[in-house]
């Protein structure tokens, strides 16, 4: 495999997929996942969430995932964080990236986290200062989310001057990465270009990614969107992996090895091998129980003749 | 609904989807369902093929069901024609379009009808004779797909030049219109672009529409890249029924109504109403025999406070 990559990226759902279904993984078996999607050649795994584990038992031992987890040479062990509580504990297991969620819907963030977007915006301030004030973990990388930034399941359509400016605050603040998220599967092309292209303007050199749900089947039609202005960091879950539990059948992520088919067959680099993720799909697949799973290239196979990108000479 | 239409929107379930499975729809479900689609605003179906009625016993009643959906007002009933006996009975029966193809692979032309592209176009050649000679067809709109055009389950690669060139040659010999198609589900968006963008400029004034199938997740990804360059005419199976015998769980052409959500969307009218489409699906579904239907918008509905173009003021 070429080693240079041209799209970045990041398996989420064992956070993202894992929490929003009802089978709790084993441990074990959330470092196999993980060991072979980053033998694939996967840069970055969201690994777990350091929630309270009353909340999430899906996500009580991402202390123990995140150690097992380091131990994967060239990985980047993410974690997500919803607070400085739970920061302070993805610091102290060694995450390489902590990853914190602002959602920009004034109504979806009091609903999710009981804070106003500025209180949020103050909560980021804080694990921010924490970092500062702890030198040892001043190698460590801190990004935040743009939840609901293409509209919110309680209040609807969300103006994307309030995610241009939530993400103004969080670069001020000293935000090492932005992932405008599509948190409900509302966004659509024509949206994405425009939210994608305003963001990374006020984001100058910091990364932007994007987080794509499925729901309505436009997740890679958004991708190809926000690849037209610039974007080049996807996260994806293996399988579609997650779902809302109150929309059966419904796609949780965006389909990790149709969007690296997809990047891959664009001449696009990855650095990801399709073999690959197939095998860690099929291992992964194997504890669930009776949940669906997703995707188009798992049954269809790569066309015939077909040269992934990472592999081209 | 708004009248005027920024994208074309044409359903080929009626034929690509019902001539891909094993239950024979009834000549008066087939109608049924036409009904339903033109009343939520589909400008155009392809509602049948003049095939010999042994290679495709689904077809066998496909004059019946031109004339009966020619009693729709403002309907445009289009039918696929494999050569010049086909084109002869479908102009006999009052089709208002006719669609031939030509498979720009010559492996999967001499596969898919014992021609050489060269013989294929030669036929093509001989329906445009055909309907010089008989004024009485002056009116009937005569187009062709272009297979293959993205790559082929025989030969692999096609070289984009060879499409041009077969679309070329469809211009000289006066085509009303042309569709490109990804007949196996082999394209990628930075394809489209480069297709689309080419073919575009040798059709000048002639209107480029694209059929996409959705085999590997990528279909509305295409269709936003198509739209990039400037491509205003799409194909759609109701429910994405069809998929291929030899992949269990592919879906076949894109969701049109996952199509019509997404440009709807985006802000482009369609003049198709969602709720007319989803009435249109249930009753069509009520015909099948066990196979699956595909979409995402059927379960996941609108978003929250979504109003689709076509109902703005």
């Amino acid at each position: 495999m070429n080693d240079e990559r041209d799209v970045w990226v990041r398996e989420v759902g064992t956070r993202d997929g894992l929490q929003s279904i009802a089978t709790v993984f084993p441990t074990a078996a959330k470092l196999d996942w993980i060991r072979l999607e980053a033998a694939a050649g996967v840069p970055e795994i969201e690994v777990g969430s350091f929630v309270p584990p009353k909340l999430l038992p899906q996500m009580a031992d991402s202390a123990e995932v995140v150690r097992g987890a380091k131990a994967i040479a060239g990985l980047r062990v993410a974690a997500l964080v919803p607070n400085l509580r739970g920061a302070e504990n993805a610091f102290a297991a060694g995450a390489d990236q902590l990853n914190y969620v602002v959602s920009v819907s004034e109504a979806h963030s009091q609903a999710n986290v009981r804070k106003s977007v500025a209180q949020a915006l103050d909560e980021f301030a804080a694990i921010m200062e924490y970092r500062r004030n702890h030198p040892e973990y001043a190698h460590v990388r801190v990004a935040s989310g743009l939840a609901t930034a293409f509209g919110c399941t309680i209040a609807g359509p969300v103006d994307p001057a309030d995610v241009v400016r939530a993400a103004e605050r969080l670069v001020e603040l000293g935000a090492d990465e932005l992932a405008v998220a599509d948190t409900v599967g509302y966004g659509n092309p024509a949206q994405c270009r425009r939210i994608f292209a305003a963001v990374l303007d006020v984001a100058g050199d910091i990364p932007v990614g994007a987080h794509f749900h499925d729901t309505r089947g436009l997740g890679l039609a958004n991708v190809d969107a926000a690849l037209e202005v610039g974007v080049r960091r996807f996260d994806a879950s293996l399988a579609g992996l997650g779902g809302c539990p109150y929309a059966p059948g419904a796609s949780g992520n965006i389909v990790t090895e149709d969007l690296v088919f997809m990047l891959e067959a664009m001449g696009l680099r990855t650095g990801i091998d399709l073999d690959g993720l197939l095998a860690a799909r099929e291992l992964m697949a194997r504890h669930l129980d009776g949940e669906p799973t997703h995707g188009a290239f798992v049954t269809a196979g790569a066309p015939k003749g077909f040269v992934a990108a990472s592999r081209a000479a």
